[in-house]
């Protein structure tokens, strides 16, 4: 399995970014092909120390790194990477990896 | 569910980081009680850009926010809190946030 996980920043409104999230991303999202698994992070994203600067957190995960590479080449997963650039205004970061249970 | 994500910078030595981190962390990272699932990155943590200034990310699922907090106040999690601000000399932070599938 491969994950890319998408940390956004606080946005400028907050509650635009959610329903703009919940109504256009998550289905966005869901069209890109190979596609196994999305985790939104519920509530506050925390440190061991208190709050954090990151406003969500979200894990998509994909059968290999290969597929994710396959998914950011695809028309789904440019209109999706597109629509962050739109909404992100908070700024948002990826991260993309293979994982395996230990 | 909820998860710890432990992002790792890269080591000084990442050979000893990865003979430490296998026979010794996660020994005591899975002593911690509440642990119901532990996933390590393998191979390179990317962008879409690529190489990132990651080394190692690491992913806890626990059932909720308030068994990481307890988990961390446990004598396991504080042995292996402390492991880690021994052997992570690149430097080492947590996000915990709980989760939902969309």
């Amino acid at each position: 399995m491969a994950q890319l996980v998408v940390t956004y920043g606080k946005p400028a409104d907050p509650a635009a970014f959610d329903a703009h999230y919940r109504d256009v991303h998550i289905p966005l999202a869901w069209a890109i092909p190979g596609l196994r698994r999305f985790e939104v992070a519920e509530g506050p994203v925390l440190t061991p120390e208190g709050p954090s600067d990151v406003y969500l957190i979200a894990t998509l995960t994909f059968d290999s790194l290969a597929d994710i590479a396959a998914a950011f080449a695809s028309p789904q997963g440019q209109a999706a990477a597109g629509d962050v650039a739109g909404f992100a205004t908070g700024g948002a970061s990826m991260l993309m990896f293979e994982t395996r249970e230990v």
